[in-house]
């Protein structure tokens, strides 16, 4: 561990998922620098603040930037940017980069892996799904509203080095991470959950999971589409365990009137995350000759909600 | 058609669709009596305006009552109010009712027929589907923009005289009225237009006609929807004629910025008529054992859309 306290840290996005993650490590004394855009001022003066259920941790010297030049080479950058900004990491990440710098992305659904590996070569992509609640409830302050499980992995071949390293890193600040020795399987785990309540919450009028749950019909579309997305994972390779769909309702149903990420996103008029959570998963089934209508259904009817121009 | 003059004709439910085509009959002269709700002081002294492409007809003298009492026994009931309302016709319609009066319901989707026939016996039970671009505007003024077709058939066996004598009637009327052999079938007919463009139309989020024709998920969707419908209505029978999907989306081509009238309806904040066209078409397919995946999918979301209980 000492070892990874020299390694220089890059956050690229400093919202929830990059402010709680990044701060963890910071609160262990990571070297973590944070590319920081509309909250920069309030993240210089005040840090970060990471309230815990059980108690608040707070990171007041976080070092915030304005820019990936101001940060320079680094050996490890966690990307929790939206993917609906991916875009602009073509020029975010050429300034972090030198031989080594592995770039982990903890961003949502499917496709982020390969626009990097495209851009910055394979061998360097990693890849964090994030099992969380979290929200970021004010500049620099984001609420951790349980669960918090990690799973890293590598985008090709076995887990390396490095990808127990972060884990053992994330183990000492208190985070439940662990291994995926398939990040590809993680990811498609996580849209099991995702495609369903992300978008249900959406499509079904501003609602959240307790709603989707007490109504039968939402409900029972909650089963197929987990059904869904476990049928065309299969197609692919990664066998996802019998008894997830229940395992899933079971372990949203304590989560009461949560919001889904792309629910708050949804009301807040930021972007959400059409094509990585329900786009892309489309796409890949449909050319598999996966049958994913309900998903398509979805995903068709979340594209024209989220293009703003209702009467 | 003298015959036909002397007939005493009740329209319950003054809205646009009663309004339209009880008023069409009311200007060719025959004894139509209208029971009116919101609008009776309007229409009282106003009487009805129906605003057709072609020109304004004014009935400044149609008859308007608060009760069906007052109305007393009649030869003819058109049923134009929401399929919402229905457990009001239990006691509105008795008072209407002498030995041969025929109750012709004007009403959308499935089940009305057999309500009716349950409540007051099948041989009474008559149905019209109109194939129309309506909305009431204003208290007892009606504007009609376009269509007009109006299928008039028997609940149960062929069509009778009476069947005949009302379609001669609103032709003589100036409505496009025709024999419909198969009420069943012209059921089904109307909901493979009324199922993807009302239901899309609130469930993607409050658009119009053109706008769902414009989007490729959604013009898509609709194609699917049809022929989930076209497939069920097969089920039991109904056979409509192939090239319908191609045939229905080219007609609401010209329809342009068309509000179905179920996103009027859900925009007013009026109830919309959920269980009419979408559950049971929805119930019916899947006792059959029909799969309607996108009908059940697009049910299940508009009965949470329109519970108005979101955030």
């Amino acid at each position: 561990m000492d070892d990874f306290k020299h390694l220089k840290i890059a956050v690229i996005g400093s919202g929830a998922v990059g402010g709680y993650y990044g701060g963890k490590l910071a609160a262990l004394g990571c070297n973590v620098h944070f590319l920081v855009r509309g909250d920069l001022e309030e993240v210089k003066r005040s840090g970060l603040t990471l309230r815990e259920p059980e108690g608040e941790i707070r990171i007041p010297d976080a070092r915030a930037y304005g820019s990936t030049n101001e940060i320079g080479p680094c050996d490890l950058v966690l990307i929790a940017i939206k993917t609906t900004s991916n875009g602009a990491l073509e020029t975010l990440i050429p300034p972090l980069l030198k031989k080594e710098t592995a770039l982990v992305t903890l961003q949502n659904g499917l496709g982020n892996e390969e626009y990097l590996a495209d851009l910055f070569g394979r061998e360097r992509v990693m890849g964090g799904l994030c099992f969380v609640c979290l929200n970021r409830v004010a500049p620099g302050v984001i609420e951790h509203y349980g669960h918090g499980a990690l799973a890293i992995g590598e985008f090709c071949g076995a887990p390396q080095a490095r990808a127990h390293a972060l884990v053992s890193a994330f183990k000492e600040a208190g985070v439940d991470a662990r291994i995926a020795e398939s990040l590809a399987l993680e990811r498609w785990r996580k849209l099991v959950w995702n495609v369903p309540f992300n978008g249900l919450a959406i499509a079904a009028g501003n609602i959240t999971v307790d709603v989707i749950l007490a109504d039968d019909g939402l409900r029972s579309l909650t089963r197929h589409l987990m059904e869904e997305i476990i049928g065309a994972a299969a197609k692919f390779g990664h066998h996802l365990p019998s008894g997830l769909v229940e395992q899933q309702i079971e372990r949203t149903l304590p989560m009461g009137a949560y919001k889904p990420s792309s629910l708050i996103d949804f009301m807040s008029g930021r972007a959400v995350e059409v094509e990585a959570i329900w786009g892309e998963p489309w796409r890949r089934a449909k050319a598999a000759g996966v049958s994913v209508d309900r998903l398509e259904m979805l995903y068709f009817l979340l594209k024209r909600l989220t293009a703003h121009s209702s009467l």
